[in-house]
């Protein structure tokens, strides 16, 4: 490929606009902040929706992705379900769409996702990932909150990235929205390669995947709220990953992927919060990591499957 | 959202515009009557399709939804099946998508719906719907029926509206035809929210929602195939709301909205129908509506479900 | 429809400049042959991917019909499908899906699919599809192989077509890969018709359709994989077909059409190949159709089913 562009800060400027111009439809507020920045309130103070927690999904994909809702009937309780697909799977959802930007300044804390993150390149992850994007005018940076970053956090977004704040839209919203819980639930697949990332398996040998997760209720208290979305994947998400290698690392892979391999397993993710007074990094992280996984071993023609849905913690978690 | 507009006559536009374009794809004649108006036969002397089905359902609800086909293997008889969302449900399905306008003249009858009702607002449920579109220079009406409207109901839409006969575009096709039971089929959210309604629930409070329904054989016959589809949503549709306000309305909302609590359930359609000798009106209202519902209440975090799909009625009714 | 235009070979060009201006995102590679050829390398040298298979399959129906990824968890070993949708059927999949058009070169040899068969017209298939295309300028050959064609066979295609190199485009991935695999997924439908064709039962006659298959995983081993995408057709393959024409023709298809009439059915096909010592030609042309069919008449409202996905062959097959 060259050092060809997938130019996924174009992507979701692409996006971004649909979003504008069609305002009322996705219940979204646009407006400018004080630096000049493009503000998309998705959640918070406006009403937001499933459809926008799509497009947010698909932004934070750097558009190398599809997300869509279905109506999966096999599965009573909450049939409705986010599906997620890339043929670019490590860039779209590790090179974008992990929340692994941590910005704060004074009381604001946000972890932020999106293609920003490729320019900026702050976090020890973009080491592995070779990729970069030399051909981007604008960027857009995904906010897990209810508020609008303050200046100093657009100051220092635009300094990372090297564009002025005019050409970055920060789009937000909260766990307890729609939107938010939609989102999350599209990170079914990016849960399972950083995880896999984790387990030390090569980046590079992650070629394509797919997966899918119910869509919980949004709830208006942040932890159940948080909770929820993590059930949802931990103990209802599926996983398929088409990786390059040996039949024996995709075997490895799969038996070492799924949540149920995890210390933590077993309890509501709210719990297990409470549990460890609320520190986050106290927590087993490879409990972060779908139910049900399926890898195959695209040079060898395997596939290998492990884990399982847990009906039981979805009906404590998700109600 | 300050009077943004939702743009649902803009959308529609949109929408015919492909199909004119794509005629041959679509299956459709399209043509221009006497009065200069747009005419699209999508299934009465043309031939029409599951595709232009779907199309006609997406203008039924102004571009503010998102209509498409699914194979649900869980569902072994009737595994075709359309999914219908929407995160603007009530300007969608209520404000467009609904078969509220009654128009006739000398020997022609037929519901229209679509994004035109928006604009001419001649129904009482528009004291209720305060969202009013004024940027539109074009307009969109579907008519369940078989036959292009005469001049004297061209003008009736065109001074309802308040634009010429140049600027409108009528789109029919029979419930007799692939794309009439389609478009019927897509109304399985529309007629939940229009119970919702007729039930008291505020439709403020209506934020987001989701439904399917099995998509059943045409039938040559009007009254069987009618009967059908509104079986195949009766007791074969599935709708997910998510609602504002307290858990106590959503729960009575989840147990009052299926079809099952209506007085007349438990029959095919067509055979209620000629129980009460042909009389509509004679049918209890509350019976219109989905096999299953989900209502979920956004500020509590609560679910509540009522009502299942009913294979016996569907083996008897679809065939 | 008055000789109206599918425009198969522009709605194909459209995708292939989608494909060719996000080369990285596809992971395709994109190139010019000696004659000014345009080539697209989908799975050979290029990563390619489950995506650009999807488009694949779109391009050899001439846009006239949808390909998406569904995960459908009641399949549980095999969640990943391809679902497939054209209200066009006959032309988009038997005008130009099917791989009818040989296409050798001393030791080259490919089949061809897409909409240049369409201009070509070399199969005697075409004697019965009287749609003839004449407004296309540019045309695209999908080529199931993992070389480009040679210099001779751009010619003979460009004669063949009428147009120059310069405006064609082939595409082109091995079995082995996955376009490839997802490509061959995407032909339930296509399968379908042309057993229906071989059963004599009229083309004109077929008036909608839809299908899906899992997606196997491919394998390095051309005739595992070639098996592999069968068997997900013939033992796992749903098909519905609307047509016109008495119930009791619609039964007779319905009946005739699934693979397990075949005499050669109940075995992996890559056992079956073997059997008859690698003679394509020696196995039942019946074998090559979807597991379960469904069948419905749109003029007298029944509906026919027969046939049923086959678990245990799927196991051997697919792994």
């Amino acid at each position: 490929m060259k050092n060809g562009m997938a130019h996924l800060n174009r992507n979701a400027q692409r996006i971004i606009d649909q979003i504008i111009a069609d305002d009322e439809r996705f219940g979204v507020a646009y407006g400018r902040g004080s630096l000049g920045e493009h503000l998309i309130d998705a959640g918070a103070a406006s009403p937001g929706g499933l459809e926008v927690g799509l497009r947010m999904a698909e932004i934070c994909m750097g558009g190398l992705g599809t997300v869509s809702l279905a109506l999966d009937r096999h599965n009573r309780k909450w049939p409705l379900s986010v599906t997620v697909h890339s043929s670019q799977p490590v860039l779209a959802c590790l090179g974008s769409q992990y929340a692994g930007w941590r910005l704060s300044h004074e009381k604001y804390f946000a972890m932020g996702s999106g293609p920003a993150r490729l320019l900026a390149r702050v976090e020890p992850l973009f080491e592995e990932i070779t990729y970069s994007e030399t051909d981007a005018s604008t960027s857009v940076l995904l906010l897990e909150t209810s508020k609008a970053p303050p200046p100093a956090v657009v100051e220092k977004v635009s300094k990372a990235t090297g564009l002025g704040p005019d050409a970055l839209t920060f789009i937000y919203a909260p766990t307890q929205s729609l939107a938010g819980s939609v989102q999350i639930i599209g990170r079914s697949l990016e849960v399972a390669l950083h995880k896999a990332h984790s387990l030390k398996f090569p980046l590079d040998a992650i070629v394509d995947g797919t997966g899918c997760a119910p869509v919980p209720a949004p709830h208006p208290d942040f932890l159940q709220a948080m909770g929820r979305t993590n059930d949802a994947i931990i103990y209802g998400g599926l996983v398929q990953l088409f990786v390059l290698g040996s039949a024996a690392d995709a075997r490895a892979l799969a038996e070492e992927l799924p949540s149920c391999r995890s210390r933590d397993y077993g309890q509501p993710f709210a719990e297990i919060f409470e549990k460890f007074n609320g520190d986050f990094y106290a927590i087993d992280p490879h409990l972060f990591s779908p139910a049900e996984v399926i890898v195959t071993a695209v040079e060898t023609g395997d596939t290998f499957r492990a884990g399982e849905w847990n009906r039981d913690m979805l009906e404590q978690s998700l109600g």
